[in-house]
């Protein structure tokens, strides 16, 4: 019970239905992405499109706003009232932003736009997609203008992932990231390359399923409350409560891009999973944000899975299941390998220090696009020069480009700024739990994982959305949001590995 | 275009919503047999209730009422416009029989029914089903009452599944069929035995994997309409009228579970694929009962599947997969021991002979419980009992008796009977297919099976609801509901098998 107030009790009942809703909405989307025959497609845009106008038309039911309005003089004391005030408030102005044919309409576009970007990556053929993603970047701005002026037309969209966040504060977030990595990388190109061919060697797929299973039960993701499928792009998903499904992709001559994906996508399932009893299944339960979802992610990604001791903790598992892989070498040996910093065309399978620069490349694009600068025909070139400019290299085909992510299929921008937000908040995460478990390198090389989890859902997981990002991060480490604690691990961490 | 009548369009738009928010209940229902995480099961039972609500409500909607009552005096020509108005009448009288309440709580109840016989079939324990089975009996008792007076109070459960079926006609049916049945048994009990005992060697599973691919292509079941998935209890289920899914199980020392369970499932989504564009996603699309499904699924499995001409075709394919199994045996050695008639306890496995007796068994039962002569709990005993009298045999174990079908625990009473009557209707079909295609046995002992699904697709698939099951079979065959084609087929194959 979150509260005794009606007005409070009102709103959630009418949230639970939205919610019920909406985890509907999930299934519709997982089903499509993992496994819908092709033919389908059509009749679940339609579904997609019902389902949506469902949606909207309860959240912005007269009897909600009435109820939302009511609560303005209501008075509140604990926190979770509070957050209900909050949260309640910015959806219901959220959704009576759009027009409801609006809101259909677009749902079942996106709905059909995801297959035709699988066809159009697949066939490495940027124009298939192209007239789609000129609707969808139309939908995007149309979005924006919908809900209410702002400084930059992008603003409206990064506060949908990022409470708050404007294209003000990710500029003097990122332009010092973006230096300070330059800066890194650079050194490194001059120091000692070595070898990292080893770890294309090809692996069989069912040891890679196997990798799987021991990962996610050293993670604590129970499969009682969840699953892993195989979908062209990774993603989690929350199908309810107790049910937020992974999805990871095999490669033969990529064990990685299995070993972090997963261990990515468990680290959002695991956010998700973590809310407090009284709060789960309510508007309070589950992930605030994307930057805090992104640094749950990163940190098991990351700061754990990259980590000297994890490649210790995994060495007999990856020596067992891939011994043609690892051969005679040493644990040091492979981390090292999975650490190697390379300009590279694949965000999800970059490095720690040149991932950022892929999201900047993003972020830029992005703006350019929303503001109007720039046209869709003019991507594919616009991103080489990007990446040429950030990484020094250019995709030839465009579904090494362009065409590489889920997220514009499916109508998301604003969405990528928070992946490196994710790092910065992350790393703030990291200082603190650090002083909190001095023995966090025995913890991880012993393969006892639970404190690390319990640490996070005690700080983080358990209060859902309560508090706002920048109050979350306030109330964990005492600090607001700055790139220093990130910058520093970079710096710490590959100064050790290239001996700069 | 089905019609250019305002008020029959008007009935199409309406019931497509239904159709529409029919099929998302209808994912959510596979996804929790084939795949949900256990935990999920109370949310998934809010979303089933919630959804179930609104088609309650979008069916019993006044504006749809007032359409199904303007029908009445209007002029109707084609079939197509007649079984519009048919057929809204019907779910309008179906839906509007039941209180709202009552058809949430009912779905919600069911939802979480269906893990609890799980786990009772798993750990073969009834007591753990018992008081779910009770109050599941209770709704369909309940469901009869608020469905109206008639002669007795199974005729309302069994018109449900087959337009205008009672007791009266299903016991007309049965009875004589039972007695020829059991005259057959004991013939075939005096005559020589042969062995079928290496049908249980061990097959790999990913070997009966492939057997499924192939024979779905041999059935012309494209996988860009539809998919199979594993499930406990093979079934088939509508997503939309392009994607008909089918799942089936793996038993390493059974392959033809598997073989049959394909053959049968991929039968009924074949029959719901079918249908006319310009039916197709209306509500006169896919089957038009249950006892034409299952002539459709039953038809392909024995008629197709069991005869000499099949597994001649399919001889190559079982060499080449499962070679330990098939030895030096030749194809009729195999044919005979896949046609061993023999009492057994699962329906799903049972022989073309017996199959009949699981049914009137179940029928019986099912009979005794609505009218209220027995209770649940004696059930078990019951169901030993009259295995006993018809069977000959009685099973040990609940989870090989009571406990083995999933129809109860969704619900479904009245379902059990249309199993049989899709034999009937199917052997009148198959009289009828063989006038005009006389080159049946060649036809499939070279595995080319279209012309058998194209003489399908054109007399019956083509067609979806448009006709009752009756019309439908005077249609096509000319004739009346009759078990003499069933009778006859049963005592010519298995005379010459048993040489009797």
């Amino acid at each position: 019970m979150i509260s005794e107030n009606e007005v409070i009790n009102k709103i959630l009942e009418k949230d639970k239905e939205i919610n019920l809703l909406g985890s509907i909405q999930s299934l519709l989307a997982w089903d499509q992405e993992c496994l819908m025959p092709s033919d389908a497609v059509q009749w679940r845009s339609e579904q997609m499109g019902f389902i949506s106008g469902f949606v909207h038309k309860k959240a912005t039911e007269k009897s909600l706003g009435e109820l939302v309005d009511k609560l303005k003089d209501e008075k509140l004391e604990s926190d979770e009232e509070k957050s209900v005030k909050r949260l309640s408030e910015r959806s219901w102005k959220e959704a009576n932003s759009f027009p409801h044919d609006y809101v259909v309409e677009k749902s079942m576009f996106l709905s059909k736009a995801h297959s035709i970007w699988v066809e159009s990556r697949e066939k490495d053929n940027f124009s298939i997609f192209e007239s789609t993603l000129e609707k969808i970047v139309d939908y995007a701005k149309k979005d924006s203008e919908y809900l209410g002026t702002c400084d930059h037309p992008y603003d409206n969209l990064l506060d949908i992932y990022e409470e708050g966040m404007t294209v003000k504060k990710v500029d003097a977030l990122f332009n010092p990231i973006g230096d300070s990595i330059s800066d890194l990388v650079k050194k490194i190109s001059t120091a000692e390359k070595f070898d990292n061919s080893f770890l294309s060697t090809e692996t069989p797929i069912d040891n890679q399923k196997e990798l799987t299973n021991r990962l996610l039960k050293v993670m604590n993701y129970s499969k009682d409350r969840g699953r892993c499928d195989e979908a062209p792009h990774p993603f989690t998903i929350d199908l309810g409560p107790d049910d937020v499904r992974i999805t990871t992709r095999y490669h033969k001559d990529d064990f990685k891009a299995n070993l972090y994906g997963v261990i990515h996508e468990a680290g959002h399932a695991l956010y998700e999973l973590g809310s407090n009893d009284n709060i789960r299944a309510t508007l309070l339960g589950g992930g605030v944000s994307l930057g805090i979802h992104e640094s749950q992610s990163r940190f098991w990604e990351n700061f754990v899975g990259k980590s000297l001791p994890a490649i210790e903790y995994l060495y007999s598992d990856l020596k067992e299941l891939f011994p043609e892989m690892v051969g005679n070498r040493d644990a040091k040996t492979i981390y090292k390998a999975l650490n190697c910093v390379e300009p590279s065309f694949i965000r999800i399978e970059a490095d720690e220090v040149t991932y950022g620069l892929h999201i900047i490349l993003r972020y830029r694009l992005e703006k350019l696009l929303i503001e109007g600068s720039i046209k869709v025909k003019d991507i594919p070139d616009l991103w080489r020069c990007e990446s040429k400019k950030l990484l020094g290299i250019e995709p030839e085909k465009d579904k090494d480009g362009v065409l590489q992510d889920i997220h514009w299929s499916g109508g998301s921008f604003g969405y990528f700024p928070t992946y490196l937000m994710g790092n910065v908040y992350g790393a703030q995460f990291l200082d603190k739990i650090k002083d909190d478990l001095p023995e966090w390198d025995s913890t991880i090389r012993e393969g006892n994982w639970s404190p690390i989890l319990d640490w996070l859902k005690d700080k983080i997981h358990s209060v859902g959305s309560i508090y706002t990002p920048t109050n979350l991060l306030q109330r964990v480490t005492g600090e607001t949001l700055s790139a220093d604690s990130f910058i520093k691990y970079l710096y710490q961490k590959f100064s050790d590995i290239y001996k700069l």
